[in-house]
C-alpha cells in the first residue's frame, strides 16, 4: 500500500509539475471581452461558422452599462455587463460594427414571459474555455452549459425541478436588421431564419437571412409562437384590442413572420432533469441548416461535441510549442493565437453549398469557403502568420478571394457572409495575394490574381475598390477636394497595394508592370512635407491643406486627411520604402528621434492597424535594433493581459492576436508583400513551430532565445537580433532551429 | 350574294330573337360591389380557392371615399371608388369583416414606384363577367385583364412600347395582419407567403400564412424585391441614414420578410407587348402552391383558363333554366345563383392537402374540403338551396364540418380557412346537419353529427359554441346579467337548434331525445311579455330589463338583447313553431297585424338575416297567404337590382342570393330543419331546375307560373298559391312539374 501512495503521488506530481499542459488549456476566451476587445467568450469550434455566445448587451442599462442600443457597440457580450437575456448562435469576433448576434436561445423557469427585459436576469459562476462556456442562472437556478461544432451549437440546461422552458427569440439582436421567420414542426423543433446584415451601417440592401434548424433532447408539453406585431394605424385600428400586443400562438405549426417574434418550449419536470438543445446554421438555407445539423450532431451528446471541438482546438494551438515563460504569457499567447482561428470563418455548408457574393446564385465548394475578410486589418500581419502556421488553410482563403472576383469582378475589401461592405480604405486583397504567393504558397491561379489585382489597380470607371483612381494615377495622390475620406490613408494604402503588385509582377516575370507599379508605389512622397516632416493632406492643385495638425485625429475622431488615425500613426506607414522614407526625413537620427517621438508624446496607438509595425521599424537604424525589443515587450506588458481588458481594444478579427503571437515569437514580418522578417527577442526560452511538409521542407522551425552566456557559445554565425535583425522567410522556414539573442544583460 | 346576306341576316336575328342566351352572360359581377354589398368584380372560379379582385380601397380618400383604413370596410373594392392600386388575389366575398385581400399585383410603366400611393392609378372601361375582370389602368395606357381557375390567378397586361413593370406588393392588404414573405426564384417566378387572419378581430393569435407562387410569362430584364423596415429605435439609430427607408435589393434571390416589402420585375418593350401573371395559391405550402400553379394552369394561356372557367360557371348555372322575366329580372337571379357559388370555397390543394382547424397538422381529403362557414347566415336557407341544386357539394360541406368535428371537437360556428372565429350568435351547424339529413341527403356519418350536435347542446362547461348554456337549461333563457352579447337572440337562435337537433332525433327513432329538445327549442316563450307583445330581454331573476325599446337596435347599433337586430326584427324568430308565437300573440289577425307593423312602420331589415323570413310568414294566415308573393315582390323590387348597389346589403356570403333564388322561384324553406316550402308566386313565367339523378329520382322540377285562366284549366288539384300554400320537399322534389298561380288579376 505504501508503495502504491507513493507512486500515486509520483505520478500525480509529474503531471503537475513536469508535465506539458495541453495548449488548449491555456486559452482564456475573457481575454478582451472587455476595454472593447469585442471578443466573446462563447464556444466556437476553430474558424466555425456558429459560435454560442452569452448576450448580454440588451436592455436594463443600469446593470448593462455597455447597452446595444444606446451607443455603437459591436459584441454580443460584455464582461462588465451583468444581465443576460440569452445564448446568440450567430457572433463576429473582433469587429468594429454591430451585426449579426441572432437566433438567441434562453432557458428559463416557471410560467414564461417573451420579453427579454422580463425574462433576463444576472448571473454567476462564468466558466469558458475553449468550445466550451457555462453560466448559472441567478433567477432559475439554471446551469447552461454551451458549445459547439463548425456549424452547430449545442446547449445543456440543467433544469431545477418544475416549469423550464427553453426559449428561441428571433426579435432580439445584435445587428439592426429586423425580421425572422419561425416554424415548429414538433414539441422538439423548430425551423426559421433571421434577417442580419448592414455591417457598419453599410448596404442595408443587402441584408440577407441566416436559416437555423433548433431540436430538442425532450419533447417539450407545450410549444408554441410568440409575436408581437407592429402597431396598426387608422381609424379602424379601434376595433383592434389586440393592436401591437404581444400573441401566444400556441402548439401553431406554420410559418410566422414578424420584427419580434419567438418560439417557446415548456416542460414541467418532476425532478432537476437536463435538456439539450442543438442548433444548426447555413446561410442557404433551412434544409441545408438540417444536414448541417444531422451530420455533425444529429447522434451526439453534449460531451461528444465538446470533447471533438476541445480535441479540434488543441490539435490547431500544439501547431506552436512554447517553454520557459509565466503561465500568464502562455495564456495570452495561446489565447492570441486561438483569437486568430475564429475568422476568417467557414462559410459553406457540409454540402459545400454557400451563397455567392453578389450574384445571388448558390455556389459549391470541394473545399472550404471562408468568409470575414476584414482585410484592411488582417493584410498587415494575419495572412502572413497564416501562411505560416497553416498554409492550407491559407491556401483556402486565397481560393476562396478568387472565385469572389469569379463571381462578383472584383476582389474582396470587407467580405462578412458574402456581402461586400466597403468598409475602410485601401485595396487590401492585392497585398494578401501577393504576399502568400511570395511566401512561396503558390498553388492557385496566380496569373487570375494577377489580373484581378490590376483591374481594381488601373480601371478608373465604376471602380468599387479603389475610389479616387484616377487622380491618384494623375497626381500620384488622392486630394482632400476629391472629398474621398481619408485621402492621405488612401493614397498610402494604394502605394502598399501598388507595391504588393510590382512585387508579385517581379516573381512572374512581367518587367513593364513591375517597372510601373514600382514607381507607382513610391507616390507617397508626394504628401511629404518637410516643413513639417508629415505625411500631409494635399489639395488637387498641389497646395497643402490647411490647417494642418498632426495629433488631430487620434481615438478615432474624423479628422481631414486620415482614417482612423492622425498624421504620426501614419508617417511611417509606408513599410514598403523604409529606406526611402529615412533618406526623405534625412537620415537614421531624425527617422529615429521622430519615431521616438511617436511613443514618448503618446502619440503610438496600439489598438488600430495604421501604426501597428512602427515598434519593429528600429531594426531599420543601425545600432538601436534594440529599441524593438524593448518597445514591443513594453506594449505587451500594457497592453495585453490575462484578463477581460487583455487585448488593446479592438481585435480586429485577430489581427491584434497575430500581432501579439508574432511578437512574443521574435519575428514579425515588418513589409507585406516582402518575405521578410524583423527579428526581435522572443518572449519564451524556446518556441517550436510544427511545419506542415506538404508545404515546407523542414518538420520544425525552433526558436531559441539565447542568455547572454549561451548567445556566446553558438557563435555570431547563426545567431540573430546581434548583428543580424532580418531574416528571409525561405531561410526561416529552411532553417530548422534559430538562435536568437536576448537583450538582456 | 343576296341570298347569302338574307341567310345571314336569318341567322343572326335567330340568336338574338329566338335564341337562349347563356346564364353565364346574364352574370353581373358588379352586383354588390356597393351599398355594403362586399361582393367584388373579380375573376373567380366557382367556389375557387382564389379570386382576382381589384382592389381600390387603399388610401387617397379623396379618391376613395370608403377607404379600407379609415372607417370598417370589408372588402377589397368598392364601386364608388376610383383609386387603384392593384389585383388581390385571395379575397372574401360579401362579408361583414375584413381581411384577406392581400397577394396584389400590379402593372404600370415607366420607372417603378414602390409605394401604392404613388404607384396607384385611376381606371376606364371596367369590364366583369363570370371569371373575368378586365380595366385599362389611366396613368400607364395599360389594360389589365384578370382570370381565374380554381386555385390560380391569371393576369393579362397588356403594355405599350417602353419601359413596363410588375408589381407584386404584399405589404399592401385588406387584413388588418401583418407580415409576408419573399424569395424571388428567377427572372420569372417569386415565392412567398403573406399573414392574413383575424376576421372581425378575432382570435388574432391564429394569424396565418397564404403561400403563393407567381410565374410571368416573359423573364424581366430587372427584378428585385423593396423593403421598407420599420424604423429602428435607440441612440444607435444615429448612424442608420436608412433607418425606415425603402430599400431595393436588386436581383435578391433570397428569403425577405417584413410588413412592408414587395418584388418588381422591370421590362423595356420595344412595341405594345402582353405579359401574363400566373399566381397560384395553397394554404399548406409553397411547394403545393407550385403544385396547385402547374397543375391547373401551367401549360394554359390566358384565354383558355377564361374559357375553362366560364364553361364550369355555365354549368354550375344552367342548372335552372328560366324563361319569361325581363333582362333584368335574369340577370339579378343568375348573379344571386353567381353569389352562392363564390363560398363555402375550396380549400385543399390539387394534392387533397389543406390545413385542419386548430390541430396545426396537414390533413388531406380524396374529396374537397371546403371553407368559409358564415353559419349564422347560411343555414337559415343557403344549404337548403345547395340541397336541391348541388346535393353532391352540400354533402361535401356536411363531410368537411364533421371533419372539423373529428380535428377540433367541435362543429364550426363562423370557420375560415381553418380558423374558428366565433363570429355572431348560437349553435348554427347543427341545423344545418340536421336539415340536411331531413331533406334526404343522408350519405354522412349521422350518428357522428348528432353526437356532435349533443355535445354543442349539453356540455355545459368549456363550451365554445354555447355560451350561456348553463343557464338557457336552467332557466329556458340567457339573461341579460350573464353578460352574454344578444342574450334575446342568442335564446332565439339555441331554440332553433334544439328544433333541428329534435326533428333528426325524431328521424333517426331517438325519442328521448327528441322530446328533451322538442321541450327546449319553445322556450323562447319566456321571453314573450303579452304586455309589449315582443321578445324581449329578461333578468336572471325573471323580472324583464328595463328600460324596452323595441325599436332601439335597428341598423347594427347595439342593444341590450339582441345582436344586429331590435326586438321586431327577432320577434318572428321562431321559424320551428309559428302557430305557437300566433297562439302566444292572441291569434291570427294580432299576428298579421303585428306583421304587418314591421313592414308599415319600416322595422322590416332586409339587409340581415334575423327576419330574412318574415316576408313568407303571411302564409301561415288564412286568407292573408297573397300578402307573402305582395311583400317579396316589394322586397324585390326594391333592393335587388342589376346594378353596383343591387343588393340590399352584405351578401353574407351568398345568404342574401339564396334567398333572392328562392324568391324569384316562388318557394322558400321558411323552418330550417323542417323539410317543407313556402309557396309564393315566382317571378318567371317557366322556371326548369336539372336535378342531379345520383339523388334525386325525377331529372327535373318544372315550375310554370300560371295566370288567372292558364290557372282555371288547370285545376285546383294541381294549383298553388290558391288553397295550397305549403310543399313538402320530398313532394316537390318528385312532382315533376308544379303549378303557381299568379296573384295577378
Amino acid at each position: 500500500m505504501r508503495n502504491l501512495k507513493l507512486s500515486l503521488f509520483v505520478v500525480l506530481m509529474s503531471s503537475i509539475v513536469f508535465g506539458q499542459e495541453k495548449p488548449v488549456t491555456y486559452v482564456n476566451p475573457f481575454i478582451g471581452t472587455s476595454n472593447y476587445g469585442a471578443t466573446n467568450p462563447g464556444a466556437i469550434a476553430p474558424r466555425g461558422m456558429l459560435s454560442v455566445s452569452p448576450f448580454n448587451v440588451a436592455g436594463k442599462i443600469e446593470l448593462n452599462p455597455l447597452e446595444k442600443d444606446s451607443q455603437w457597440l459591436s459584441n454580443p457580450y460584455v464582461n462588465e455587463n451583468k444581465f443576460l437575456t440569452g445564448f446568440s448562435h450567430v457572433n463576429l469576433s473582433g469587429v468594429g460594427c454591430p451585426d449579426l448576434g441572432v437566433i438567441i436561445s434562453m432557458p428559463t423557469t416557471g410560467e414564461f414571459k417573451t420579453n427579454h427585459l422580463d425574462y433576463g436576469t444576472t448571473y454567476s459562476e462564468e466558466t469558458a474555455k475553449a468550445g466550451y462556456y457555462s453560466v448559472a442562472l441567478d433567477n432559475y437556478k439554471v446551469k447552461a452549459e454551451v458549445t459547439a461544432s463548425t456549424r452547430v451549437g449545442v446547449s445543456r440546461y440543467s433544469f431545477p425541478a418544475g416549469k423550464a422552458n427553453v426559449l428561441l427569440n428571433l426579435g432580439l439582436g445584435l445587428t439592426n436588421e429586423q425580421g425572422g421567420m419561425l416554424k415548429i414542426n414538433s414539441a422538439t423543433e423548430v425551423e426559421g431564419f433571421r434577417t442580419v446584415g448592414s455591417f457598419c451601417y453599410n448596404s442595408p440592401e443587402q441584408a440577407y437571412p441566416v436559416y437555423f434548424v433548433a431540436r430538442l433532447s425532450k419533447p417539450a408539453e407545450n410549444f408554441g409562437v410568440w409575436k408581437t406585431p407592429n402597431k396598426y394605424e387608422g381609424v379602424e385600428a379601434q376595433w383592434m384590442g389586440y393592436n401591437g400586443k404581444t400573441r401566444l400562438k400556441e402548439g401553431f405549426k406554420r410559418e410566422v413572420v414578424g420584427d419580434s417574434l419567438g418560439a417557446y418550449f415548456s416542460y414541467d419536470f418532476e425532478k432537476a432533469t437536463q435538456v439539450e438543445l442543438k442548433i444548426g446554421v447555413s446561410y442557404v438555407s433551412i434544409e441545408n441548416a438540417r444536414e448541417n445539423l444531422d451530420q455533425e450532431a444529429k447522434d451526439k451528446s453534449f460531451d461528444e461535441v465538446y470533447t471533438e471541438t476541445r480535441n479540434a482546438w488543441n490539435k490547431k494551438l500544439k501547431q506552436i510549442e512554447v517553454e520557459g515563460g509565466t503561465k500568464d504569457d502562455k495564456t495570452i499567447f495561446y489565447s492570441a493565437l486561438y483569437h486568430t482561428q475564429i475568422h476568417p470563418n467557414i462559410f459553406n455548408d457540409v454540402n459545400g453549398e454557400y451563397p455567392e457574393i453578389s450574384t445571388g446564385e448558390i455556389g459549391k465548394t470541394d473545399g472550404t469557403r471562408y468568409t470575414v475578410f476584414s482585410l484592411w486589418d488582417t493584410y498587415r500581419n494575419y495572412h502572413q502568420l497564416m501562411t505560416l502556421l497553416y498554409p492550407q488553410e491559407q491556401l483556402e482563403m486565397v481560393h476562396t478571394m478568387l472565385d469572389m472576383y469569379d463571381e462578383n469582378g472584383w476582389l474582396p475589401k470587407w467580405e462578412l457572409n458574402s456581402t461586400e461592405t466597403f468598409t475602410m480604405v485601401g485595396d487590401p486583397a492585392s497585398v494578401v495575394l501577393a504576399d502568400t504567393y511570395l511566401r512561396g504558397l503558390t498553388d492557385f491561379d496566380v496569373e487570375k490574381a494577377f489580373e484581378a489585382m490590376k483591374k481594381s489597380a488601373t480601371q478608373t470607371e465604376g471602380n468599387p475598390l479603389r475610389p479616387g483612381l484616377k487622380e491618384y494615377l494623375d497626381l500620384g495622390y488622392v486630394s482632400v477636394d476629391s472629398k474621398i475620406a481619408g485621402p492621405v490613408s488612401t493614397t498610402l494604402e494604394y502605394n502598399i497595394s501598388d507595391y504588393a503588385i510590382a512585387q508579385l509582377a517581379k516573381e512572374l516575370g512581367k518587367k513593364k508592370d513591375y517597372k510601373q507599379f514600382s514607381k507607382r508605389a513610391l507616390s507617397y512622397k508626394d504628401l511629404y512635407n518637410p516643413k513639417s516632416g508629415f505625411l500631409q493632406p494635399k489639395m488637387s492643385d498641389g497646395k497643402w491643406y490647411e490647417p494642418f495638425d498632426p495629433n488631430a485625429g487620434a481615438n478615432f475622431t474624423e479628422n481631414v486627411g486620415y482614417i482612423e488615425g492622425n498624421a504620426w500613426q501614419y508617417l511611417f506607414m509606408v513599410p514598403q520604402d523604409i529606406e526611402g522614407l529615412i533618406a526623405l526625413m534625412g537620415g537614421e537620427s531624425q527617422f529615429e528621434n521622430k519615431l521616438d517621438e511617436v511613443f514618448e508624446k503618446d502619440q503610438y496607438d496600439m489598438a488600430n492597424e495604421p501604426d501597428i509595425a512602427y515598434p519593429f521599424l528600429y531594426n531599420y537604424i543601425k545600432g538601436s535594433e534594440w529599441k524593438s525589443s524593448k518597445r514591443v515587450s513594453q506594449l505587451i506588458d500594457e497592453y495585453y493581459h490575462n484578463a477581460p481588458n487583455g487585448l488593446p481594444g479592438n481585435d480586429d478579427t485577430g489581427t491584434m492576436s497575430a500581432w501579439l503571437v508574432y511578437a512574443m515569437m521574435g519575428f514579425y514580418p515588418t513589409t507585406p508583400a516582402q518575405p521578410d522578417y524583423a527579428i526581435i527577442e522572443p518572449r519564451f526560452k524556446k518556441i517550436t513551430i510544427h511545419l506542415n511538409p506538404e508545404y515546407y521542407k523542414k518538420e520544425k522551425l525552433i526558436i531559441n532565445r539565447l542568455d547572454p552566456e549561451e548567445a556566446e557559445n553558438v557563435g555570431k554565425k547563426s545567431l540573430y537580433n546581434k548583428d543580424k535583425f532580418f531574416i528571409s522567410h525561405d531561410t526561416l522556414m529552411n532553417i530548422g532551429e534559430i538562435n536568437i539573442a536576448s537583450e538582456k544583460e
